[in-house]
C-alpha cells in the first residue's frame, strides 16, 4: 500500500491539494547526524524550474516534526511534512466527468467509488514524490556510512541521446500543445558483495519494485536489459578478474542470483511521456455520453523525465539502506 | 525472502540436489476445486525436452500434504512437494574454487559464508521454480473464478522475431557451445477495473518484483514501455471509447497510476543467455589465484527463454491473485 | 516497529516534546463519512483531568492534512497531527545519568545509543497513544458499518473493584506520594463468526500484541483467562444453544480456535502502577557509580489505569477494522 | 495468517489427518550446525505419553528436506516434515453437525464454508505445534551462540502448585471423564539490553502474539502481571544497583518500555481445560435442530498445559530469535 521495506520503512502520505504531503521514516539506525539543510539539494533537484517543468512553484521546506533530536536520528520514526502552497482547485474539476486519457482519473473514480481528492491528481499528484525524496535522503547518509552513493541522470528525450538536443526536443513538443518521454540511467557504486535476499527480494525485485510505483515509468532494465535478449552467454557473461570478485565487464549490472556482486549496480528506466498535454483529445465523457475532444488545462510538465533522477536515487536509496540493514543482521 | 504476498501468500524452498522442492501456499479461499492432475499441464510446460532445454530428466509429479480435502481447498495452508529424483552432484564440486561467470556462485558463497549448497546451483537453480509453477496453478484457478487468464509466450529469440526461425537460432548457439537470450511476452485478460493498491503496491510494482525474481530477468516493460521514451503524449495517451473505461489503443498495458483500467495486462521480459556454457571462459580460479579458462559441465539450457512462459504466467497469477483478494476486501 | 496491521495499517510516530505526534492511517476504505470533531469524544476521555491524571494540559486537536475531502475518507492515507503545546523540558535533562526504575530511560539509552530524545520519555511517553486514538475513532467508524461497537472500563485499581472507593485508593496513593495500579476490562460486541486468521493471526494474538505495545500493559487474559487454569473443561466449555451458533455461556470471551464465534469478545487487562512516584528511589546513578535516592518530578499519572480504556478500545478496534477487511476479502 | 517474523520466519503447514504436518523456516543465518537428532529431545518432550496426554501415538521423526548442507544450516530456507501416521478418521466425522463445544468445529465451518478438514481437527489440531517445536530448535541454537536460553515448565493444575499432588488432580479429572488446565512459567536468560522494537513490536507484543496462537492458551502475564494492578509504584519498580544495568528485583519480567533490560524474561501462561471431554455435553445438534447430549470420542488429552512447555519454549526462542537479527542489523 503506502509503505515499504522490512527495516528500513517509509510511509508516505499526502494529496496534490491537501494541506500536507510527507513521510513518516521508520528503522533509521540512531545517531545519524541530519539537519533540514541536508534536504535542499535533493528538493531543489525535484522541484521545476527548467523548460518543459510545470510552472506551479512551492517552496518544499521539508518540517521535520519527530525523529530528530540535537542534530541526530533518534531511533523513532522521522516524520516530515511538506505544506502545499501553490494550489489552484478550480483548474480540476471538470475532470471528473471528462477523465483525462493516460491518468489515473477514470481508475481511481471507480477504485475509490468517486470518493478520491481528485484536484491535481490527489494521491496520483507527482507532489506525493516529495516524501520519496525526502526519504532518498535519509538512506543516503545512511549508505553513505558504508561508501556507497547513489546517482541517476537523463540520457535520452524523445529518442535523442544528444544532451545539447534535450532543449530543442523539449521546446518542439511544448511548442506543439504535446508532451515527450525520457530515460533516466541510475547508477550505485561502492556497493559491497552480498546484499539482496533472494528469492523474492532479489536487488532487482526491490528496486523495480520502487521504480515502479514512481508515476510515469514504463520499463526498467538492469545491465544490458533488453539488449541481452539478442546475446550469446559467452559474450554476456562477466568474468571475474581477482580474488575480490571484481569483473572484466559489467553486462550483469552488478547483480548476480540477485545479489550484489561488488560492481556498480547499473539500470535504465523507460519514462513515458506527460499525460496531460494541451492538445485537444477525443475521449469519453461520462456526462453527455459521448467521445469528445478535452483540452487539459492546469500546470504541466512537458517532459516529465527530467524531474525523475532525484526521485529513481531516492527510491534506489531506499531500497539499498533496507537491503543494507538485512545484511548487517546477518553480519554483512 | 522467500516468502512473497499480502493475503494470498506463497513460500518456497528447496535446492537442486536436496530432497524436495516446493511451496507452501497460504491465504488460498476454501472451496476452490483442485486435484494434482490439474498440475500436470503448466508443470509439463516448465519440465525440458525442447532442443535448447537440459537434458536433466524429472518427472515433477505433485505431492500436495496439506491443504485439500475431498477435492478442494480447505482454506488452510497448502504444501505441495517435488522431489530431486535425477541429480548428479559430482558434476559441480569444483565449481567453489573456481566459480562461474554469470552464476550465483561466488556472491552466494561470500553471502552464505560458504555454508550455501552449491550443488546444481542450489536453492538458486532453476528447479526452485517448480515450486512458483504450483502456486500459479492455484492462482490461476482462483483467477478463472472472475474472468482472468493469463499466457505467455517467446517471442524473440537472439534477436529473431520469426518464430518457424527460433529452432535455427537455438541449434547455431548449441552447436557453438554457447547459450542465447530472448525475450517473453506476457498478457493477462479479463482483469476488472480498480486492482493494485498505489503508492508502493502498483500492478507494475508487483508484477516486476515477482518477475524480476525469476532467474535470468534482466528487464521489464509495461505496454509500450521503452519505445514510450521516444514517445509523445498525444500518441501514448490511452483515450476512452465508452463509459465501461474502454480505450481505442493500450499504449499503457492496461495500468494507469498503478490500477487496472480493465484493459489487458500487457508486458514483456527480457531473459538474458544462460550463464552456463561448454565454451572455456577465462575468469578468477580461486585456488590457483590466476585467470583461468573454466569451461562448465553439467545439463544446461542452452536458451533458457524458452522454459520462461509458464513461470512468467505463475508468478503473474500469484500477484493478481493476492491483488484481487485485497480489491475483494474493499468490496471491488 | 511503528506500523501494524495487514490491510488496515497504523503508522504513529513523535516524541513527548517534539513538534508533533500523530498517525498515518492506510487502508481505509474510501467514502466513510468523518470529520475533526469525531475525535473529540475519544480524545477528551484519553486527555488528563481526573484526580490522579497528570496536570499536564495540551489541547489535542486533531489535524487532519490527508485522506479526507468533503467529509469523506478517499482512499488515500490519512494523517492526524497533534500539537505538543505544553512542554518543559527542564523537568527531564538529569534522568539520563540518573535513569527512573521502571521505566525506559536505561534500556532506550543503550539501545539507541543515547541518542534518544529523553526528554519527557520521547518516543516512551504516553503521548504517543494519540495517535493510537486518532486510528482507534476511524477504525470505530469502520465496524460501526456492521454493527460492531467497543467499549473498556476500569474496573478495579490498587485491588479495590468497588468503583465509588476508587477515588478513595488513589487519594491515598496520592497522599503517600506513591502511584497504584489497576485492571481495565474491554468488551468488542457485534462481532460475527468468522473473523480472525489462525494460526499465528488469531483474535487473541492480534489483540495482545498491539495491547502490549501500550505502555504499563503487565498482563492480558481473554474470557475466563488465569481462572480458566483451575477450571475443568466441563465447567469451561461453552455449548452451542442454536442454530445461529449461540452459546449459554461465554467462557472462552468469544474467540474459539482464534476466530470470532459470534459471542462478545472479551478481556481484561492488568495496568501496573506508573512507573514516575516522587517517593525517594534508592536506585543507579551513571554519574556517581553509586546507588543513591531519585525523586522523580515533572507531571505525571498516580493512576495510568484511568486513561488506558479508551487506548485499550483504539487498539481494539484497529485490529478488529484489520481483521474485519481481511475477512471480507473471502466473502465473510 | 500462517507465516511470522521479520527476518527469522517460520510458516507452519498441515493439518490432523492430513499427509504431512511441519514447517518452513526462513531467515536462518548460513553456518549453524545442526542434524536431525538435535529435534530429539524437544520432540520427545511434545509428545504424548504421561498419564493425561492423548493415546494417539506417533514417532515424530523429522524429516529435513531443504536448507541443510553437510550438517549445517545453508541460508536457505529449511523445510522439516513430519509424517501423520497414526490417523483414525472414522472417530471424527459426526462433529460436523454436532459441533464439539470449545472447540474450533463450529466457528472454522462457518469461516471456510464447510470446507476445512474437520477430521481431528484437521488444522486447529495440537499436531500443527510439530512446526512450531522444529522452529524452535532452530532459534535455540541461534539464541545459544549469545548465551540465550529459554525454559518452561507447568507450575500449577486445576489450582494445585504442589507438583507431586499433580498426578492426583489429572487423576481425579481422567476418572470424571473430564478435562483440568494449568498455568506454565517461561524463563528466558541471558537475553542482553536492547532487544524489542517498540513501539507495536515491544517483547510482550510479539511474545504473547506467538503464544496466543498455542491453542488453548486464555491469558499472558509478564513479571508481576496481574498480581502488579493491585501494587503501589514504589513496589512494582524495579531499581537498578550497577552500570551494567542489574536490578535488585525483577517485577517487570525483564522488560521496560518494550525493550529487554538484561534481566530474565519470565511470564505465566494460562492454559484452559482441554475442550474433548467424554462427559455428555448438552449442546446444539444442526442436524435435529435441538440442544442434545454430545460425547466427545477420541483420543485427548486430559490436562493439555502438560504438553505446553515445550511449545512456550519454541515460540520464545522463534520470537527472540527474530528480535536478536533485528537488534543486529542495528548493532546491537
Amino acid at each position: 500500500m503506502n509503505t515499504t521495506g522490512t527495516l528500513f520503512r517509509v510511509s508516505i502520505f499526502g494529496e496534490s491539494h491537501g494541506v500536507n504531503v510527507g513521510a513518516v521514516i521508520d528503522g533509521i539506525p540512531a545517531g545519524v547526524p541530519l539537519c533540514e539543510e541536508d534536504f535542499a539539494s535533493d528538493l531543489d533537484r525535484r522541484r521545476s524550474g527548467a523548460r518543459g517543468t510545470t510552472p506551479r512553484k512551492e517552496s518544499d521546506t521539508p518540517h521535520i516534526v519527530s525523529g530528530l533530536f540535537e542534530g541526530h536520528t533518534t531511533g523513532a520514526p522521522m516524520t516530515v511534512l511538506f505544506d502545499n502552497e501553490n494550489t489552484r482547485s478550480g483548474d480540476y474539476s471538470a475532470l471528473v466527468c471528462h477523465p483525462r486519457p493516460g491518468h489515473s482519473d477514470f481508475v481511481a473514480g471507480v477504485k475509490y467509488g468517486g470518493h478520491n481528492d481528485y484536484r491535481g491528481g490527489g494521491h496520483f499528484s507527482g507532489r506525493i514524490t516529495l516524501g520519496l525524496v525526502a526519504a532518498g535522503v535519509v538512506a543516503k547518509k545512511m549508505l553513505a556510512t558504508c561508501g556507497v552513493t547513489v546517482s541517476a541522470e537523463v540520457t535520452e528525450i524523445g529518442g535523442e541521446r544528444e544532451r545539447r538536443l534535450f532543449p530543442v526536443v523539449i521546446e518542439r513538443a511544448l511548442k506543439e500543445c504535446d508532451s515527450i518521454g525520457g530515460i533516466v540511467e541510475c547508477r550505485a557504486s561502492g556497493v559491497p558483495v552480498g546484499w539482496g535476499e533472494p528469492f523474492f527480494d532479489s536487488v532487482e525485485s526491490r528496486l523495480s519494485h520502487l521504480l515502479f510505483s514512481i508515476p510515469a515509468v514504463r520499463g526498467v532494465e538492469f545491465g544490458d536489459g533488453f539488449a541481452s535478449a539478442s546475446q550469446r552467454g559467452s559474450v554476456h557473461n562477466d568474468r571475474l578478474s581477482d580474488a575480490a570478485g571484481h569483473t572484466f565487464t559489467n553486462h550483469a549490472g552488478g547483480i548476480n542470483g540477485g545479489i550484489t556482486n561488488g560492481g556498480d549496480i547499473l539500470f535504465r528506466i523507460a519514462v513515458k511521456p506527460t499525460s496531460s498535454i494541451a492538445t485537444p483529445q477525443m475521449t469519453y465523457n461520462f456526462e453527455t455520453g459521448k467521445v469528445e475532444p478535452l483540452v487539459v488545462k492546469g500546470r504541466h510538465d512537458a517532459c516529465i523525465a527530467l524531474r525523475v533522477p532525484v526521485i529513481a536515487e531516492a527510491v534506489t536509496a531506499v531500497a539499498l539502506a533496507d537491503l543494507m540493514l538485512v545484511a548487517r543482521a546477518y553480519g554483512l
